[in-house]
């Protein structure tokens, strides 16, 4: 069985650093790297960059809106054509940096908020998706469950990888219960650890109601920006490992058609 | 004799605008385009790229200091290494514009500031266009005449263009004058065509010491943003025509060897 | 009858200019300052502040949302306890002005999408106008006709003096109709002066379902940012007058208790 | 004898933190905060300053150039007029929090590569010292050991506190090292004490030259953003106790005339 395992790294800006980047390369296939809307800055995307090529990491952009003091985690009203034209221009900028560590970028996902809202809105996942795929149709859509997501991928003949995030609790959905609702963040290591093994052996998930869902899924996302969250990254690769799973980066497990 | 027009477009912010890029697009064969540093945002860029590719004019990007309250017009000193990785930033967020517009990023250029040290100091111009050649070596590089832009280039392997600036006073080492000082923009439209008239014919340009100065020019440099600018790029664009001039975009006068 | 005239000036920022500043100046009694989040810079806020001081006019800051590409023009979804220290650091930041140039704010507004949502939300009006009460009790909130911000208001004990948008649509509970809805901007200057005239007339305004609605109005807001509206301001200060208005700082239409 | 202990606090910006502000916040008497220009945002200053209420420590205003990118540390080369107004807005910013807060502003100094060009030169220190002297004449200017700064304050008739930074290194002129200098930064904590002790007893620093120089010290500077420096901060300030120092605010210190 292979499965990526995925972070979100270069959320620092100028100054200031979030998260343990050098310990988390080590152990994920993939990277979602912030594009300097919500987090990151040319220098640390290259630094990023730098480093997920020459540890062989698939090269993702992490795209969100255009709120450093908020890190993209607060929704913003802004018009659908406007935000396409942000999420072209994160692409681009990632790109370069692609470009010019000899890299290639293989996939993209939406961060925070905006994350968020297109997990649960056809009619902004769709041309969000459609402005992905006009600046590259190559690239993969790397989503937590989401029927939009999904949708929007299919039509605009994308593929998607599905992120389980092993630390937040699901709605009957299969969508994220959001950041300020009790209960939506699972703390408790071992509690984690055990949602890792029941979706490698049944691939459910149990949601905050109590209802076990079928939930598909290419990836898990590791977290480095908590105290712990290193070591449990660790414990959840071994743990992988030991039940047979083989760390595969995200393009290797979706072949381009 | 082939000579190219540029402007530099794309230079508000938001719900700003500066200049009027509507009615320079009918004149140029070449635009440079902010890139979200010093001026433009990525529907501006958007907008203003849809527009070049519609009236097959050659895109460039203009790269500048990330200050947009100074338009880049203020140096900044910046570690040279970090300010490699804000050029890259700039041309791959532009070159995601070209993507999804189908057009293709011709040129660049270094703007305000930026452009002024750049032109001035070989030391800071190399690293930085070896930093545009690491994205795309086939880029050309645009610029005011200059050795030390021109001495980079050739040893990073690409092409500049030289660009006239008729409203702008020249040094005796053909660099151009910096704003603050008495003379350095020249105002009167009949100066300013006799100025071009005289780079036609002659090949010189009269620094403002009043020495002639032999100056080589790929292409002249059209204003949108003081009143009468147009009318006066309108004018130029006649009478280089009427002296025989061909207006020809920057990347067909510098054929890719 | 006195009533006062207010602008919203100080909408530039960096190289970037909008409305006509210089010539409402000369037409208004109180002018309100964007505080550099929507709008605005340190060196426009000096200088609009210097303006005001030099013509008599009441000094207010103008508050916005954390969004210049945005123009505070879009909704963002911040933690109250948050957004009322932005709210905060605005007062401050002007009230810094007002302290070189010898001036006195006198009072403050919501802009764009935070003031439609103050006006239209009694629980995010209330922290916010209470926000202002800690910063200044003397100050007087001035807002569009609205019962949340008047109940807010009389909750932390300040003046609220109502502002009336004569080329803009109410609804029928006397809140402006939002700006993407057909027919809520009145372009038509014979119809915005025949607004103003029943306004002074009979206290009244016609909402746009063409119920004929009571408002109360100590001010009316001229506009300087459309081909035009300097005109219509003028014409506009000459009827009140005509009909027998005191143009009245808004200061000394509400004294202090 | 009396002597302040002062930090700069509130160094984060949105969801980053930067230094341990808890921890210094118990040691000093004096707090020099971040007002959003190169560090800092309302959120941050507004729980700093309500510390440093709670905590009866001396609040300043600690003002950049407008650089979150470059944390203030980049020479930014700005019309002093306009850069006089920066001062002013982050000053006024921060009394809006001091307002709220009940708190009162007492001192302000400059951050990074401002600070480092005021204290070099008069040309400059004294337009901005008077900009401050404009907003409050009752301010206290902070700032390391500078001719400059001292006579830009004596004319415009405001009180210097001068702070020694016990882990810097001074050239001949009293004037600090810059940071790219090797030797600048003095990290060996037994190497710290043994010139905080120096000053103490006999009043002088050794420069990097090995040269003795008389300094003046009002204040001493504590860090807390590098391993190790809330320990070291503890330890210096168990040694001036121990020394018979007494610790004291820095508006104690200066009594107003």
């Amino acid at each position: 069985m292979k499965i990526d395992l995925n972070a979100d790294l270069g959320e620092g800006f100028g100054p200031w650093r979030m998260g343990e980047d050098d310990a988390l390369m080590r152990l994920i296939s993939s990277a979602n790297v912030a594009c300097g809307f919500h987090a990151g800055d040319p220098l640390i995307m290259h630094n990023t960059v730098h480093l997920a090529k020459a540890g062989g990491i698939d090269l993702g952009a992490h795209v969100g809106f255009p709120d450093l003091m908020g890190f993209g985690r607060r929704q913003m009203n802004i018009e659908i054509k406007e935000l396409a034209t942000y999420v072209i221009y994160q692409l681009g900028a990632l790109a370069g940096m692609a470009a010019v560590n000899g890299h290639r970028m293989t996939h993209m996902s939406f961060h925070g908020a905006l994350g968020n809202m297109v997990a649960a809105d056809a009619a902004l996942a769709e041309p969000l998706v459609r402005a992905v795929a006009a600046f590259d149709p190559t690239l993969i859509i790397s989503s937590s469950s989401s029927r939009a997501m999904e949708g929007a991928a299919e039509k605009c003949g994308l593929r998607v990888a599905t992120t389980f995030l092993a630390d937040r609790a699901y709605d009957d959905d299969c969508l994220l219960v959001p950041r300020k609702v009790e209960g939506s963040v699972i703390k408790e290591p071992t509690a984690v650890l055990r949602r890792v093994r029941q979706l490698l052996e049944e691939g459910t998930v149990t949601a905050l109601s109590g209802k076990v869902l079928r939930v598909p899924a290419h990836s898990i996302l590791l977290h480095g920006d908590t105290p712990g969250a290193v070591e449990l990254a660790r414990t959840l690769r071994e743990e992988i490992e030991r039940m047979g799973g083989r760390i595969t980066p995200i393009s290797q497990l979706l072949a381009a058609s």
